[in-house]
C-alpha cells in the first residue's frame, strides 16, 4: 500500500480545483460523516447475515466499494492536514487495545472496557 | 505502508478473543459510525480555523489521532470482510473523481457533480 | 407534546451561557452527527433480535433514552435556527412517502424507491 | 404538536407494507445515521456563516427539511419501537444539561463538562 502517493495525488487533485480552502480539518470530518452515512444506508435493513460477502449482491459490492474509497480518501486526507501518521496511529491503537481488552476478559464479549462493571 | 501486516494483526486480535462472532460487516459499518461520531464531537464546536492543526491543542491532536485510528482500524477490518482492496479502490476512485470534477467546472467551487444545475 | 415549550427552554439554555455564537446550523448538525455515534456505538454489537425492547439490559435502555433525548434536543434547537416547523415537515414527508413506496411495490421489502431496477 | 398521530402514522405505515420486520432498533438507528449523513453532506462545505438561514439558498433550507424530517420519523419511530417517551426524555435532559453546565461555568465557552480540567 502506497499511502504516500495516494495522499500526494489528493492534494495534487485540491490544487488544481482550488480546493484547499474547503479542506479545513472541520469540513473533512463532516466529509467523513457524509461518506459513512451513506454506507450505512446500504446495510440498514440488512440482516447480520444478508451483510456477509458470500451474501451480497455483486451491485452493493460495488457500491460498498465506492463508499470505503471515499471513506478512505477523506481519512488519508484529514490526516494530511492534521499532520497525523495513520499506520503508526493504527498500530498505537492495537497496542493500547491489546491492554484494554485483555484475552481472558474479553473472550467471547464485546462489551466495552469501561462498561465491564454494569 | 503495510496495511497488510494491520489486517493480519486485526484478525489475529479478533481470533484471540473470538470476536468474528460480533464482526458481520453490518455491524463493523456500525462501528465505524460510532467513532466517526467521536471525531465529530471534537470538532463541533471549532470554528474552521480553530479546526486547523496549528490552531488545536495538543489534547484535542490525541485525542483526534486516535479516533483516526479507530476509525482506520474498522475501515481495513471492513474492507477484509468484503474482500474489498483499499487501495485499488482508492485509486479507482481518484479516477472516477476526476471526470465527475473537471478543473473547468470545479475550480473555486464545492458543488456536487449531480447538482450542477440547481 | 409541546415542542414550542422545548425550543424556548432551549433557546433560554443558550441565551443564559451566551451560547448563540456556537448553534451555527453547520455546527448543530455536527452536534447531532456526534450523538447519533453515541447511540450507534450502544446497538452496535447488539443482534437485531438483541437490540428489541424486551431483551435489552435496563442500563442500555436508559442509556439510549439518553441519546434520543440528546438527538431530539438538537434536532429541535436546530429546525429552530432553521426556521422549519418539523411537524409539518414530518406530516409532509410521510405524504411523499406514500407515494414513492406504494404498497404494492413495496410489500415485504425495503428496496430504495430508486433503486428498483438494480 | 401532535406526535401520538405521527407514531400512529408511521405505524400504520409500516404494517401495511409488512415492515416491522425491518424496523429492529438497531436497524432504526442505523437508518438513523444514514439520514444524518444525508443532513451532513449538505452543509459540509458550507462556512458556519453560509450556513445561516438568511444565507442558505432555498433549494438547500427545502433539501434540509426534507432530512430533518427524514431524522424526526425515524426518531419517532425508534423511540416508539423502544417504547420511549421523547418529551419526557428531552425535559430530563435538558435538567441534567443545566445542572452539567451551570452559566458560571459554561458562559462564553462550549467546553464538556468532563473535559473542563484538561
Amino acid at each position: 500500500m502506497d499511502i504516500e502517493n495516494i495522499k500526494k495525488k489528493l492534494r495534487a487533485f485540491a490544487e488544481e480545483r482550488n480546493w484547499d480552502q474547503f479542506h479545513s480539518p472541520k469540513n473533512l470530518v463532516m466529509a467523513l460523516g457524509g461518506e459513512v452515512g451513506e454506507l450505512t444506508e446500504l446495510f440498514q435493513w440488512l440482516s447480520e447475515g444478508g451483510s456477509m460477502k458470500g451474501n451480497l449482491p455483486k451491485k452493493t459490492i460495488e457500491h460498498a466499494e465506492e463508499e470505503l474509497a471515499d471513506i478512505f480518501l477523506y481519512l488519508i486526507r484529514l490526516a494530511d492536514k492534521l499532520d497525523i501518521d495513520l499506520e503508526t496511529a493504527a498500530l498505537n491503537k492495537i497496542s493500547k487495545n491489546e491492554d484494554k481488552y485483555p484475552v481472558e476478559l474479553s473472550k467471547d464479549n464485546a462489551i466495552k472496557y469501561n462498561r465491564r462493571n454494569e
